[in-house]
């Protein structure tokens, strides 16, 4: 089958990957589609030393095999971390955390740049009837930030800043918009802060008296410096970005100005599917090459990249 | 009258220094002990540039003047954050992170190394009968130290490490282990971690599975490095180490494992006096220098150095 391998080095295109065969309790997916998260582009970067293997894990397909019989012939998305359940994460809830987890596209597992992918059956959601493969596509990027709320208290005196005016922080956007938050999106380009306008306050500047919570979702390195800038003293940062390498950082003021820093990754599938399917959460359009173009996808500035995988 | 002034470089021994008038609202102290704290070693090296003045900020002191009379003659401790009542931070309930606060001995405020020194009076706290001197000038240093039974959630399920084995890590333990909290103390020294042994476990090594929460008190850059090892995903660091300069992290980490960071510094003197007074924390006798030999004194590797003010 055609996808898109990644070899530890750089990617490439192929033709000749294996049609995969689900271990017990996967799904066989036939991938409609499949979208370029910014970790796929870390990656290429040296996010993932380790991972060889077929690269991506934002999709929507249709389940061709499975376990549960229900599934067959509907529409899903799916989470990326598949766990043990044994270990001591597994055993106390925290299941994204497992020790032994495979992750799609990034360790020990294929990812869903591919004609197929397979995955557990208990990570996959059923797409509502009436909710687009092109909306759907954003349940995943939509359900990390979504995550936040599981993490922080947004209480409504609480004045928020989201950092950043790229795609992380627009998903940052959505979720806390779609839940009534009221929010500043500080950014560095006010063509990209545009797209903000329906949905949140826009600046390029801060706000003199500073932010109780700040979400860091530049997806840079840098963004973390500027977060310790805005927040309020005993005020809350979190951290969305991921990269590789370190960050320098004055840490002593954390103790001293007593701030929280929370780290937030991988979230909910529920309450992402429903802002979707509610039109609570608006996406722009994805914008869709073959997978031979990978280059051009991964090479490119407008709001999100995708590939359109179909055996036509 | 004789003291220990910071010129913004060096220390120096002093007996010219003039005796503090009180504004209003303050009280006149006579200060019968006062202690090192790691934070003044750090002002040496250059932690608060711009301060000039008399350092110190734990004491044990009379009270000599004051507009509450009730007050006079009174043994009392005191706290180090002089807020101004009317930033967002104090009209916010966080006195002290005021935007205008003075610092004794760090701040705009003269500190405690001196016969005498002028508080405001909201800041004293009365050393309850039977108490002595030589205990209760551990009360900042506690106090401190149970500022983060404020911020985070000790639930009993929770296993906790405490590291380093120096002064920090000592009142820390004290806090937790006085609150019947089970502790483990990661340290480098097996003779520093001996003192530890009545009040919580001891190792020079990690738990393979790692802890709940990391309560980093190294007092030094390099121990939030160690602490990123030891922390469950999800789980959760306390910083108390104030050091002046930068360090280099895989912050990255954080967002990945979900990892929260608490910044703690300053915290409420009356569980500390508490603690104190009912026997349930504990400390070494402080070791006391003359003024004039501040040199020895903060040079001094033992468990505390302080200073006796006695007029004779």
């Amino acid at each position: 089958m055609r996808g898109i391998y990644f070899d530890g080095k750089t990617a490439a295109y192929r033709e000749d990957l294996p049609k995969p065969v689900p271990s017990q309790g996967e799904s066989l997916i036939r991938v409609y589609m499949a979208a370029v998260c910014n970790t796929d582009k870390e990656i290429l970067r040296g996010y993932r030393p380790d991972f060889r293997g077929i690269m991506g894990h934002e999709f929507v397909g249709v389940v061709e095999e499975s376990p549960d019989d229900a599934l067959i012939g509907k529409t899903v998305v799916g989470e990326l971390n598949a766990a043990c359940g044994k270990c001591v994460y597994c055993c106390t809830g925290r299941p994204t955390h497992c020790t032994y987890r495979r992750v799609l596209g990034m360790h020990d597992k294929d990812g869903c740049f591919a004609e197929y992918m397979t995955i557990d059956t208990s990570l996959l959601h059923l797409v509502p009837e009436g909710l687009a493969v092109e909306k759907a596509i954003y349940t995943e990027p939509l359900a990390a930030a979504f995550e936040i709320m599981t993490q922080v208290s947004f209480e409504a005196d609480k004045n928020i800043a989201v950092l950043g005016d790229g795609r992380l922080a627009y998903c940052v956007v959505q979720a806390l918009a779609s839940k009534g938050h009221h929010v500043t999106v500080i950014g560095k380009h006010s063509e990209k802060l545009e797209q903000f306008i329906p949905y949140a306050e826009v600046t390029l500047e801060r706000e003199r008296e500073g932010y109780e919570i700040v979400v860091e979702a530049t997806g840079s390195p840098d963004g973390i410096r500027q977060a310790f800038e805005l927040v309020r003293k005993k005020g809350t940062i979190v951290l969305k970005s991921t990269y590789a390498g370190e960050v320098s950082l004055p840490l002593s003021l954390v103790a001293v100005n007593e701030i929280t820093i929370v780290g937030s990754r991988c979230g909910p599938f529920v309450p992402a599917l429903e802002a979707l399917a509610s039109g609570k959460a608006r996406f722009p359009d994805i914008t869709l090459f073959k997978p031979e173009e990978y280059e051009k996808a991964f090479a490119y500035t407008g709001f999100k990249a995708g590939f359109r995988f179909d055996r036509l």
